[in-house]
């Protein structure tokens, strides 16, 4: 009898132990590194497999563009500064036209970031692209996902929602008009880390975490990591014009529990709401207070007639729980 | 029509670019990085594939073992000392006996190795397992593959080819007895990283790399980063018991062009032979003088009766020009 693991189960039952060197070991956005006086290390990695993370076929040069930007997004939730990235490949076959556009787009994005690939690892297998990215943070800015506090502001970047909905017209679960679909693909297909948005909240934000398994689910790791709880306010959820004209039980699943946004979650105190507002505006990125942080363990779903919703509701997504 | 591509043509025409920051980017067996003065950080990253790496069946014990050790052969291969790594999973399904044994054999030589994982990600997929491991050398002695010099002498760490051979039998290429193949079979399955010798040998010998090719593939790489040549005193190739016992044509294949031995070939200058033997003891390590480095370009093999020998007649081995 085999049981019945998730993937967080994995890390923690398998992998996960005190860390003795690193600052900050298993179990946030990145690790920390901070052998060095002043300055810190931030390291994480990300694997991204056909048909799990992307559709066969998915265009190459948006697929490169997602590949370090999903990573980058790790480091944009730590307020860490992009320095390098190794990047290992397994291809079934070595296609010349798919491996320039994908690197095309994998280096684009590099450069926009200013980020350099230092090394790497290619090799014949089921198409595979894991990317290990290595940022800098001054040492005690970094925000960790065990740093909210009670009485905190809860806030999002911008939509999430639109890659879950244009994921959903994708697998036929409904369907989108062309013209709606190619307004929210691109965040499924080129997402863009919240990179200056976390470099600007260093110093303001208490924690954060960036939205890769569903605004619930991502916010649950915060709060068991700082043992807090938080109340949702379900009506204050920003959403696009597209996701705005959709069903609301629609809407609210892929706000709620739609991963792939990479959209950064985190909290602030009251006091620092301007603070934020101008970080966001330095970043050019709308921000959005969703909620608050509370004392109280636990997770609660409110709307704006008052009434409460279960946040079980709402699963996010677990790689080895959901098929 | 799609162009025959190999795994060092994939690279370089696709992903190497000159390094801007880093200290060392793409090509050798680590990057490094030096934004702080005194030390530089060794980064190198590499992907395990079932079917292509490890046959399937593999005790996963053993290769939670193999998946960190040919990283560290890496760390070692530039003189590195270990100090952390990430790991990146992906499972069909998560079975908790494997995960056990394979997490035990991985934490088991990173603890030997006094090496910490840090973070890492896990997702369901075909069999893959990528870990992008961390080290500090102090800046200028790390072992680069570009600093051979004509007149060195050219070395050699234990017995390569003891992998091959029994990779060989494994594959019914031939058949060793029993007994002879429960002596070589931990070489290929539980490789020992040479890091003790990676870090005796600083500052004393001049280029390293990790045999993970093929001693000769593997060569060729340290002389034309170097624009230097070598002459391979065949007779010279350490054998042990298991790979003297074969005929001549199969042992000097695996000698030559078997991978996965995770044995360092360096290069040191004839004066400092005293050094280099001291450094060997000090490791717990073999060391062996098999040729030396020359002005001309090019690999010449040479037996102890003075005869040459083609040294393209052992390829070594490139995961997308074999079968």
């Amino acid at each position: 009898m085999v049981t019945k693991l998730g993937e967080f189960d994995v890390i923690a039952r398998y992998f996960r132990r005190p860390a003795r060197r690193a600052v900050l070991g298993v179990g946030d956005d990145c690790a920390l590194l901070g052998p060095e006086p002043g300055q810190q290390w931030a390291v994480s990695t990300d694997m991204l497999v056909e048909g799990r993370h992307f559709l066969a076929g998915t265009d190459p040069r948006r697929l490169g563009h997602k590949t370090l930007a999903v990573n980058l997004s790790d480091l944009a939730a730590m307020g860490a500064r992009p320095h390098s990235f190794v990047l290992a490949l397994a291809l079934e076959q070595p296609d010349p036209g798919w491996l320039e556009a994908f690197s095309g787009g994998l280096l684009a994005l590099a450069d926009e970031h200013d980020i350099e690939l230092v090394g790497g690892d290619t090799t014949r297998g089921p198409l595979n692209l894991c990317v290990t990215v290595l940022g800098l943070v001054p040492e005690g800015l970094a925000l960790r996902r065990d740093a909210a506090r009670a009485g905190d502001e809860l806030w999002i970047s911008g939509t999430p929602g639109q890659a879950r909905l244009a994921l959903g017209h994708l697998l036929g679960e409904w369907e989108l008009p062309p013209a709606l679909l190619q307004r929210v693909l691109p965040r499924l297909e080129q997402p863009q880390p919240r990179v200056a948005l976390g470099l600007a909240l260093r110093g303001v934000a208490h924690a954060a975490i960036d939205i890769s398994d569903g605004l619930l689910g991502d916010l649950r790791h915060v709060l068991e990591a700082s043992a807090v709880g938080a109340v949702v306010e379900l009506d204050a959820l920003p959403a696009c014009e597209v996701l705005a004209q959709q069903p609301q039980a629609r809407r609210r699943a892929c706000q709620l529990a739609g991963g792939d946004d990479y959209e950064l979650l985190f909290t602030a105190a009251p006091a620092r709401r301007d603070d934020v507002l101008r970080a966001a505006a330095q970043a050019g990125v709308a921000v959005t207070a969703i909620g608050s942080i509370e004392p109280e363990p636990g997770l609660r779903l409110r709307d704006a007639g008052g009434r409460s919703m279960a946040a079980d509701f709402f699963p996010s997504f677990d790689h080895f729980l959901q098929p």
